[in-house]
């Protein structure tokens, strides 16, 4: 197949050479065109601009957006609009909101353009490799796009998850439980750490890797993680989020899910973020009023 | 009635005053002498030692302990017991743990004497003013001491709540609502903080006071703190805590009570105390390992 | 003054024998003609049309709105918004999202008309006797309505919060405080119940109402609840919700504020609302395929 | 090596022909004398008392518990003691509470006795076909048992972690994380089974298990479950546990670190045992007291 990418940072980047692997030709655009530069130099044939893009893979075409959900893929889509026909496919394999994918199917559909929401797991190496893909759209119109899924994919790394909006919504329940999983595995060594005892962490994670029932690629990360920064000294716990743990617990408010554990997670992260809470310092001020206990000081 | 009462801080000085408006006699001890020195001019009858204080008591003797809950009760309690004759009356006015409580009530037994716990709520301005008193005990003990508590709280403002253990305990799940509804309050102002409105955090705290669901002594004090420093800017929001809150929890698990809020406002007070955490650590090395996500270097 | 007050629900209904109370002449609609006949024989003037209604008034006109958040309201501002001239002021003293609130804000300016966000709290009783108003809205403007708040509410118990929004901001956040200190309320007693004492919850309630750090008009209706049901055998524990609290953590995750306790109180009362559960479902699989722990089998 | 087994349940049984398989000679006691004769149907020696177990292993014996944790493996641990001598070591394979096992470690070397706290992963499976050990005690005698576990464990499945108590503090940090994991995954699929989209969980739970950063064992199980009940349509969501989470979050609280995603995943394990809260009738009463929410009537 023929796939026009729109997108080369980490992830769009070994998509290309992923592709590449298994025959299909890629013709790819970034704003940044030294990335386009660098892609060509493994065989991607370059664009200098999504019309260019376009005009370089034969009809229908496929082309396939790899750049931050939001108001990027926003601008993507509304400039891609008049440059594609009837029968053209787009996919769209970053982490965009389930709802905007809805509504860019039906934009799409009025145009007569196929419309996946294909979300990517894996990370950086999967999509090197052999990412996992979940993919959103018509059922009839995925056949068609369903080799290039069983190229790049692991084995049994994909799947046609239904309508539109199942691929990313999909997806975004995967970060979340990801988040869940993430938090009790950091707070499960956070206890060893304050614990009476001693333990060499690398080994504790490889030792779980190995017939535990917590056995995970997570836990293996972890092992790695630990081989290089034994007490992880170097990292402050600061934990960042892109939208999809938000946007989980949306939807667990929208459909009245009790969600704790991955709420939790999700506001720790942002708990993370701060050096002082205003909760902090009204509890603090409430403790100082009628017990008289002493405040810190703020250094502000 | 005469009170022996051992422990002179914010606490049982104010207390100490409380007795003597009401017109009790009362015989204090504290290790810190200037403490005691500093009662007796306002009417106490300063002791030397424990033994000192229960020789200035009549008989059957009345002992309040006002002291740090945990060894130190656990100290004046064993120094105590040899002192003592059957008949006397002890309470422990401190913040223990109704377990310890438990078993101080039946070593007291096994002498003849006669063991309350006693929760004492209302902060400073409570125990000098009227407080709110839980006690248990023996029930027809209990019928001796009871002017004591109408005069020293307020109108209402004790309750013999039962068998030995249940004074504490109850003060004990008093501090953990008292801790869910700080942070319920906290968490409050911190929306309202991050807000796109700017609201005048004492007139807000005014308002919600007169007349509104929420209004409460814990709104009062917080209108009386941002009467003092608006934004808080001087206080950090660490927040420390005594035992009580800890074992409300640990009494929700041993009874398997779902007591999210509460088990949360703890958790985040712990959280408060620390500048980073490991969990942090951990979720931001997995996010590097499987993401590339850049993690923030640490300064240590 | 003269009011146009549109829906005679409980709070409406008191809201308007309040205004009465005060001297202002109150013309009232509902699709409910049975509770504007009623109203009428309290000193109402009664309409039979929300066009009726706006006949009635002088101009300009003060009409307010007190109906269900959502579509109702929606479709009585689309219904007015014709009716009305400029000069003329709307209040919202709904439950109305604040997002909806600036919405209607600008879309009554392009009229001319003047709308002001209004939240209310203290219950239908302080709707009746002097409730808790926080009025969002053009400065300027409120001060001609103020005069009003100072009748209907209690004493010190209305506040200007500054622009359009920003009043029914604060009444969200206040809710989702009050589900914080409820759930902490509710989450205290549930540990008493299920421990080895044997408490009086009314006499629990009345002592921590008086002199205790915890004192608050929920606990006094906590007290007065208790003294018809005393272990609120005929209650069943299902937590209903109407908006605010959900909109309250939707905040907090949109400004990225860490709200454990008011997110976990919102979320125990989805899980009350449901018999079982399918995270426990997973939960209990997974136990059965690693472990062999027998499930209990569903009676569906 | 010749091992005294202590145990024939579900692990025990499995443990048995797991040495059997690599040569070991098993010598097994249990008080169920038929899971004795069934055990010897594969080659272990029965035993009809821990003193017949003792005299059939040669010196220094080692003797496996294999017991449910607490009052039972108290109980085999005090009739052992004056079985045993110098020399012998013990190893308790149980889910033992860490604190217990320090003091078994204590009591068991004042009789020259060596015990080790071993903590077992890997589920029924693991315990047959090699599981996951975490192994603490004295490093230098645990030299002796090593060859033992080298061959009873996964590759790389056995760990050496300290000192005593190490083990089994380590496997209820491993049970903590897993209580936290296998509730992200159990909330994961209670939003997709609440959400618009219709999803087939078996396929979902496959893809995952492929590619994605979510794989792990326990989703392989869940792929497992979901291939024999479609929606768990047979499975009441009761979450059962044994202590180690609990456990888990007692220690997160007596180090103060805050652990809210695995205290949460206990919590709601607890409300699952339960058909309806008093923490929810509160809040159900209080909705009715300020607002005249209707209550639903209990049916007792």
């Amino acid at each position: 197949m023929n796939i026009g990418l729109v997108g080369l940072g980490k992830m769009g980047f070994n998509l290309a050479l992923n592709m590449l692997d298994h025959g299909h030709g890629v013709v790819a655009y970034d704003t940044n065109q030294n990335a386009v530069k660098k892609s060509t130099e493994h065989g991607v044939v370059g664009a200098t601009s999504l019309a260019d893009l376009v005009d370089k893979l034969p009809a229908p075409r496929l082309v396939w957006l790899m750049v931050p959900a939001g108001k990027i893929t926003d601008l993507v889509v509304n400039e891609l609009k008049p440059l594609l026909a009837a029968g053209d496919r787009v996919i769209d394999g970053g982490n965009s909101n389930y709802k905007d994918s809805l509504s860019r199917y039906e934009a799409f559909a009025d145009l007569g353009v196929h419309f996946f929401d294909v979300g990517t797991s894996g990370g950086t190496s999967g999509s090197r490799e052999g990412g996992c893909f979940m993919i959103g759209g018509d059922a009839e119109e995925f056949k068609a796009i369903e080799p290039l899924f069983a190229d790049i994919s692991v084995e049994n790394g994909y799947l046609y998850t239904g309508k539109a909006g199942s691929g990313h919504f999909l997806k975004m329940v995967h970060n979340g439980i990801e988040y869940g999983m993430m938090a009790a595995i950091g707070e499960g060594f956070d206890i060893l750490e304050k614990s009476p005892f001693d333990y060499d962490y690398e080994k504790v994670a490889k030792v779980w890797n190995n017939g535990s029932v917590i056995r995970s690629w997570l836990m293996e990360l972890m092992e790695n993680a630990f081989s290089k920064d034994p007490h992880l000294d170097d990292i402050r716990g600061v934990m960042n989020s892109s939208g999809e743990g938000k946007w989980t617990v949306e939807s667990a408010l929208d459909f009245e899910v009790p969600a704790p554990v991955i709420a939790l997670s999700l506001m720790m992260r942002y708990r993370s973020q701060e050096n002082d809470t205003f909760t902090g310092k009204v509890v603090a001020a409430l403790r100082n009023e009628f017990g008289g206990h002493a405040t810190v000081k703020s250094h502000s």
